[in-house]
Order: structure tokens, then C-alpha cells, then sequence
């Protein structure tokens, strides 16, 4: 028997739907490509949408075409965001940092019929178009421009494409598991693979970002998405942001400390969501200004560990309450968020500090667990490190166009991290699994190791792998980036371990470099350096 | 083409599995019926619901059977919520203040095959046993007790039939819209209609009133609800604090104010939830004892308009938020929740006091509208005053059992309520469209009137209703409840309303009772107060 209540699909549309009527006038901030600042609108937002999905529908685009964009976090990507999986095609954001022959893959292999791009990308589209032969249209997201027309032929613009849109135009209704929205994982090895995430995972994982143990993002926020729109659609944040209607600033290409920093003190930014190497930059530049982020209340830190030291200088210099979480493409990105429990609340106050820093605990939606070698459950005893596995509302099930029926074990999909999860199910990320050091039977976390290191003042950057060793297999090296003019000594870093972890598990040395190899989305290729320092040990 | 994610219903038992999960150590304070308090956790709720499931399923219930519930606010009734439902039965809580041939109309037209009660409440069902032919299994919620079974033969009792359960069941997976739960509204006219919920719904509307911007219950909280569990699902807080593992506090019978704040100040209460009338014996006693609830940060109001002079007090006099918040059965009960924008912030601090005031917006995933006589769209200007309109992913399609076709209006259902919305979305109940006054071709609301009487210090209690006059077709007259000891004069009270409200709004005459009829919800009877005087005015 079947409850009594209306039964409604959770669609994209009704997010921008709910922004534009119960927060029309909300005002979106948008940095352009070429750095002029535009003032619009919740409701300005929802009748572009509306426009673009008009327009895209009168095309004759088959349903869930997929549309792509290349493009910075702005107004108009916001407009896409709605216009497309609101009127039933797939928005696909594409990060402009893959190498051309990546991007040439990603087109191709999802089928993308339109692609929009900022107009800076317009020399990175003319290189390759004669490759992208099932592509149709190319929309430049700007009004107009000759010199655009001259570099790429045949090229339309996003204003005279909408202004041809009806702002009534009806949204479609449809089965809310219906493909959404498509994002290419940039794996560091093999070709990039697609996470086609649908109506359903995206409205549900929004409600889940919204509750107050999560992102608690509420119509008195003013949210700065750092995070780009082309990766895991931003963190989700511009549907979570439509679904309570908060203010947002688009920042635009410069992610550099300085733009952000004016961005957080002209606009009253209270909550920033980016990783860690952003807030780096940030960190640096309002010290150099001195200024004391008055408005910000909240960082959320994702993509990569968040390093202790970031979250204590946030903290004590700027009263900032930075909240670590942790996510992959694959799960929307939501997988889990630092937030404290009642009973920390009579913990000594550096002991609730020190909880704060691992990964956190799974919103209700999604569950984490670990497994040892043979798939047996490990326990949560904040000690045993396994393969974490996941499963949710808004986890893949596939990906996209590739048939890989051993993809999930039981169910659950298996992230490719080791961690640890406490008795309160707090989980701690120790390591990549392909990245963790196997040191004489034992296990060292290379992330711990990083950790440490990039507190030392002189540090910019560090990382840590495991290379050859005679004796016990691997052993853990540090490779390490000063800050520009500073010479610290091998002896010194090394010291700097001492009494924050077990002895066997420091470095065996430090190699220095002026900058690490890193993929498109900032990761640190680890396997470059293994290649480049393997034998450093034994050679 | 559909998204390639992980499509897992939407179930009830998923909600107790994560709060034992992840809390399992957190405590559940419970009030037993004959006053003695319980310490239990989410963990043994989780297992008492397991077992209770497995139980029930041995029964050889068929699926969906009703298993209903006449019970205070106890730990045994949270396990029932979650044992029933999560088994894939119907967990339909009964209002114990219902006259016995409702009581009996309600069994009967639930079909319900099991009833949990309290021991209170054998001498009540004994009266009526042998009119209720389908229902099958008595259960008392506590230990055996022969007091119980010498009244009430062939009853069982709750302790002994989970101890028959397994508490390693395996919940089942089914359809999420199948049924979860029923309650009947209590109308003031006819036969109790029942709505009939679903774990979809459910599990939705948790999420919704987990947001930050709604209910905001987190980890941290400990959330004493005082709206009765068998009064719309508590509101939904069992599921909305289980979803994010909330201590939680069951008062049991006793809604006196000397027992709530004891409760409060013993067990830390940061959130409490329930209707004004509750709120008038805690501030009393509050004030008798010097109690300044030092823990309680928010109160969530609903059910019936908030005195702004409550949401005064409590804000003034103890440092505690007044949510004020609005919805009804039909709707889970989530209509609306009155929280602040950002532009409110740079207003005067009595401007945004006054804000708060109203039955606030919808959260998404609800909407709301009115509408004039001919059904046509009013418009939001705060002034307009017309039926309200609700659809959403928690709203009602049809009652239980009752084929209504002509039940909604284009989709939308008709609350019964007259109200504004502002520019913004708030909305303003003004009156039950039934109790709305109309005197000489205007509206006159008698809760704004009501509002303003029950400020007033000499009285406890105060009704307004429209009454026959010759010139107007219809005057307000207050029915004004002095507090015990006080004589306010006629003359008084009317000059009270002075400046507060438009001179012919003022009523015409002011009656004194000791006490307003109320229906077994606590809603005042406004028909018999209009039967008693609607001709004191053409006399």
C-alpha cells in the first residue's frame, strides 16, 4: 500500500524555481572573464535559464544532449548550471587545465553537442575544433565579439542566443533519475571517466549540504564558491545556494589571494569553499594587507587533506570556523564533513582543535566504511587502516558509457583511499592506496608526513613518497619547496618530525625542488616523482 | 537517458541505522507515564526497534498493517516509530484526548490491527474494547503488569514481545512511496479524516527541516519536543533528530510548566518544540522558580499563532530565539518557518523583531500561494488577504481511505487558512477562513485581535469571533480568560487595544470565562463560543 502524498520528481528546475520567487532580488556577484564585476540577480539568474533553455530546446537537441562548457566560476555558467538540466539536456563542465589531447577525448566520448566557452578559452577550442567532429555549436559566453568570429568560424554568443529564449519558457518534467549533469574524473592514469549524476542525486545531496551539520548554508550567507564550477559542479554549492536562496560571489578566473581577499572584504563573503592550496595563497595575502577577513565566518576545505596549521592560523588569527570535508567526483562531492559532536563540547579546548582536523563523519545519506585485503570489515578504532568503501544517495553507480559490472563490490564503491575511522565514525584519510609506504611490513601515511611538513615556516610545499629501499622495502622521502628566498637545511626539516611522530616513520631524507608536478586539478603526481626520486635510496 | 548513480529508496529504517551508527552512544532522557526517567541511547533504541520489527513481522501481520499508538512522548513510543515503519508496517498514532466514539470511528476506519498503549490509558480502551472488532493485539508499553491484564484481558505486553525479537533484523527494502505512517486530523466538523504519510515524504521533509535555515537540529543539540508524538509525528523531530543523531529528551505525560523546566535545566535542552499554550506554563514557572533556562538557545512555535509578546519574552528574558513556524497534518507538517534574510540585517533591531513575528516561508520543497473568490492568484504585497494554497513533496494527495477527486484545486491543496505573503514570501496567517471576521465588507482578523488581548497581563487566555449586528452583519467580541485573582474591567481591556490596531477593528464588547473550550488538539471551539454569543450584540 502506497502512502497518500503528492508525488512531485525532484528536479534541477524547481532549485532555480524556488530561488527566483522566494529570492529574487538575492544578489549574484559575477567577476567576468576579462575582470569587470557584474551585478544581477536570483531572478535574473532563473530568466536567462529559462531563455537558455528556450533556445537550446528550439535547436532541436535531442534529450539529455549534453552540453558542455569550458568556463571560470560566473554568472553565465550559473545560467547554464539551470538552463540546461532544467530544460532536460546534461550540463557537462570540462576543467580547461586537461591537456588538449584530454580534452579532445572528453568531447568526443561524451558526444557533446554544444560546447559554451568563456571567450579566453577561444585559442584552446580553435586548436582542436577540427577533431570534434559530433560537435554543433560552439557558444562563446559573452555578447558579440569579432575578433572571437575571426579565430573560430561558425561560433555563436551566448547574449544573442538568449535573448531569442523565452523567459516564460516552461520547464520539462520528467522521471527524476534523468541525467543531469556530467563531470570527467582526471585520473592520473588511463583515459578520464564520466560521473553522470541525475536529477534525484543532485536535489538529494543538496538537502544534505544545506542540513546544519554539513555546509548549513542559509539565505543570510554570502557564499564564495573557490572551488570551480568544472569540478564536482563546484561541490554542489550552486544548487545548495539556489535551494535557500544565498547571495553568491562568483569569482571569476583570478583565484589569487589579492582578488579573494577584496572579494571577502567588498562583498561581506561569509562562507569560502576551496582547497587547501587557495587559502594558501589567501592566507599570505591578507596578512600582507592586513586584512582581518572581518565578514568571513566559514572555510570549507576539501580536495586534499587540509593541513593543520591552516586551519589553526584561520582559527586564532581570523575567527575563522574552517570546516574539513571530503569528496570525490564520484560522490557528488559529499562523502563527509568535520563537525563536532555534544559531548567535545567538555573536551579541553586544544583537544576539540585537534578533532577538528580529520575528514569527519558521513551526512545522513551516505555511508563509509573500511576493509582489509580480503574485503573484511575492518574495526572503528580510530586505529586500523583500510580501503575505504562508500555507498549513498548521490554515489555512482557507473560511469558514464562504460560497462564495468565488477565496478562496485557488493554494492559499495571502493574510492582508491586508505583510511581510519574512529569508534564516533570519524574517518581520517590516511593515503591514496597506491601512494601509501609500505615501510617494513608497516604502513606510513605520506599525508601525515606532508602535514608536518608544510607547517614549518620555511616550506611552500612538500610532498612525501615512498622510494626504494634495501632493507625495508620503501622508505618515506620528503620532497620539499622553500618559500621563494629561504634556504633551509635537510637536517633542519627532518628535526622538524621530531616528537610529532614515531621516529621510523621520518623521512630518510629531503630532496628540493622549485615546484611539484601537479594534474589538472591540482593533485600532486606522485607517480612523477616516484619516477624522478625512486632510486634516490639505493642508487 | 537516466544519471548512473546509486538509487537506493528512501526508507524509514535507514534513519534509525545512521543514528546508531553514528550515535550510538547518545542519549535518549525518557519520562515514563508513572514519572520515573529512563536513560537509553540511540544504539538500544535501534535495537528495541529491530526487535519490535521482527516481532510484529512473526505476528504474520500482512504488510502496510495499521499497528497503532495511544502513548505520551516515551523512548517505548520512538522505538515504535521506528520498529513499526522500518518493518513495513503503518505506525498510526492516536490522539488519547479524543472522545471515545472517535476514538472508536478511528480504529475502525484504520483497520488497525495492533495498539501500543500506555497503562494510563487501559481503563480508556477497556470502555471501547468491544467495539473494535478488527484490532487484534493489545500491547501495553512497559513490563507485564496483572493490574493491567485483570482490567484489559488478552493483552500483551511490550517488554515480553521484543524480548521475542531478533535484534540483528534485517529491516526490509520496499517502493519508497510505500505507507509509513497515518494520523488523523481532528476537525473541528465531521469525522476525523486520517493522511497517510510516506517514507519518501518523510525522509524529505526530515531533510527539509534539518536545514540550517528551517530546524537546524545538529549533533550538538538536545531537543526536548513537547508537541505529542501522536500529533503529527512530533512535527517530524524523531526523524529529524535521528537523521543527525540529537540527544534527545521525552517528556511523557507531564507538559506542566514545573516539570518542563526541570527538564530543561536537568538535561541541558538547547532546543524545545511545541504550541503556545505549552510555552505560557514554562515562562510561568520559569519566573516562579528564577529559573533563567540557561541552556535553551531556541524555541520552535507552531500550531497556532505565537503571541509576539511570547517571542518577546522569551527573546528579552531569557536569550532564547522564537522560531516561529506554521504547516498542519495535511502537510507533515512543514508549511513554513520564519527565519531571517540578509537584507534584514542593517534594519533597526525592533523593525527586525517584528519580522519574526509572522508564520515566516517555505522552505524549499513546498510552496505556497493564495487566492481570491474566483481562484484567481493574489498578489504578494502583504496587504492582499486570501485562501491559502499548499503543494509539495510532503503535502497530502487524498485521505486515507476516502476517494475525494475534487480534494485539490489544480494540485494545490486548500489549508482552510486566510493569509498574506509579503514581497519577500512571508506569510501571515490572518484566520481560519471559516473564523475570519466580516464587518461591513472588510476582513477583520481575529488573531491579530488575539494577539494583542493575551498581552494584555490580566489575562491568561482570550478568544475572538465575529458576532451578529445590525448595521455591520458582523462585530468581534472578545471572550477574555482573566488570570486566576484578577478583574479586568470591560473598558480596560478595549482601551488596550488602543493604537494598536485600527479603531473599527476594535471589538464591540468584551465577555469573561474562566476557561475556552478547546478540541482534543487544544484548538479553541470558535463555533461554540459563536453559538453562546452570537446575539449578544442584536440582543
Amino acid at each position: 500500500m502506497l502512502g497518500q502524498m503528492m508525488t512531485a520528481p525532484l528536479l534541477i528546475s524547481s532549485l532555480i524555481d524556488h530561488a527566483a520567487r522566494y529570492h529574487g532580488g538575492t544578489s549574484i556577484v559575477s567577476v567576468n572573464t576579462t575582470g569587470g564585476i557584474e551585478h544581477t540577480t536570483w531572478a535574473e539568474v532563473a530568466r536567462n535559464a529559462r531563455r537558455l533553455g528556450s533556445a537550446l530546446t528550439k535547436l532541436g537537441l535531442e534529450p539529455q544532449a549534453r552540453c558542455a562548457t569550458i568556463a571560470w566560476n560566473n554568472r553565465r555558467h550559473l545560467e547554464i548550471y539551470f538552463g540546461t538540466s532544467g530544460a532536460g539536456f546534461v550540463c557537462h563542465t570540462i576543467n580547461p587545465r586537461l591537456f588538449p589531447e584530454q580534452l579532445v577525448y572528453i568531447i568526443n566520448h561524451a558526444e557533446d553537442r554544444v560546447l559554451f566557452i568563456d571567450e579566453t578559452f577561444v585559442p584552446l577550442v580553435a586548436a582542436i575544433r577540427d577533431q570534434l567532429p559530433a560537435l554543433d555549436h560552439i557558444v562563446i559566453m559573452g555578447p558579440r565579439s569579432e575578433a572571437a568570429v575571426e579565430k573560430l568560424p561558425g561560433i555563436t554568443f551566448y547574449d544573442e542566443l538568449i535573448a531569442g529564449g523565452d523567459p516564460d519558457f516552461d520547464w520539462p518534467s520528467f522521471d527524476e533519475n534523468t541525467a543531469s549533469s556530467l563531470c570527467y574524473t582526471s585520473g592520473t592514469t588511463g583515459n578520464p571517466k564520466g560521473v553522470l549524476y541525475s536529477h534525484r542525486s543532485t536535489l538529494l545531496h543538496s538537502f544534505a549540504g544545506n542540513t546544519a551539520d554539513a555546509l548549513a548554508i542559509t539565505a543570510r550567507d554570502v557564499v564564495l564558491p573557490v572551488v570551480p564550477m568544472f569540478h564536482v559542479n563546484a561541490w554542489g554549492v550552486p544548487y545548495c545556494a539556489a535551494m535557500v536562496g544565498a547571495q553568491m560571489v562568483m569569482p571569476g578566473p583570478g583565484l589569487d589571494g589579492e582578488s579573494l581577499v577584496g572579494l571577502i572584504d567588498t562583498y561581506g563573503v561569509t562562507l569560502a569553499l576551496g582547497v587547501p592550496t587557495i587559502w594558501l595563497g589567501l592566507l599570505g595575502h591578507a596578512k600582507a594587507v592586513g586584512s582581518s577577513l572581518t565578514s568571513l565566518e566559514r572555510t570549507v576545505v576539501g580536495g586534499s587533506a587540509c593541513p593543520p596549521s591552516m586551519i589553526t592560523q584561520f582559527r586564532e588569527e581570523y575567527g575563522v570556523d574552517t570546516i574539513h570535508a571530503w569528496g570525490m567526483s564520484e560522490m557528488s562531492p559529499l562523502g563527509s564533513v568535520n563537525m563536532p559532536l555534544a559531548k567535545h563540547r567538555d573536551l579541553p579546548i586544544d583537544q576539540q582543535h585537534r578533532l577538528r582536523e580529520n575528514q569527519g563523519r558521513p551526512p545522513f545519506g551516505v555511508e563509509l566504511k573500511i576493509i582489509d585485503e580480503d574485503g573484511a570489515d575492518l574495526p572503528w578504532d580510530g586505529e586500523a587502516q583500510g580501503d575505504l568503501l562508500v555507498r549513498g544517495h548521490w554515489v555512482l553507480d557507473s560511469y558514464f558509457h562504460i560497462s564495468d559490472e565488477g565496478l562496485l563490490q557488493d554494492g559499495w564503491f571502493a574510492t582508491g583511499d586508505v583510511a581510519t575511522i574512529d569508534p564516533d565514525g570519524y574517518m581520517t584519510i590516511k593515503d591514496r592506496s597506491k601512494d601509501i609506504i609500505k615501510s617494513g611490513g608497516e604502513w606510513i601515511s605520506s599525508v601525515e608526513l606532508e602535514n608536518i611538513a608544510i607547517a614549518h615556516p620555511a616550506l611552500q610545499d612538500a610532498a612525501v613518497v615512498g622510494v626504494a629501499h634495501a632493507k625495508w622495502d620503501e622508505r618515506p622521502i620528503l620532497i620539499a619547496v622553500p618559500v621563494e628566498g629561504q634556504t633551509p637545511s635537510e637536517d633542519e626539516l627532518l628535526a622538524f618530525f621530531e616528537g610529532k611522530i614515531a621516529t621510523w616513520q621520518v623521512p630518510d631524507k629531503v630532496v628540493f625542488k622549485d615546484v611539484l608536478p601537479r594534474n589538472a586539478t591540482g593533485k600532486v603526481l606522485k607517480r612523477t616523482l616516484r619516477e624522478e626520486f625512486g632510486q634516490v635510496l639505493t642508487g
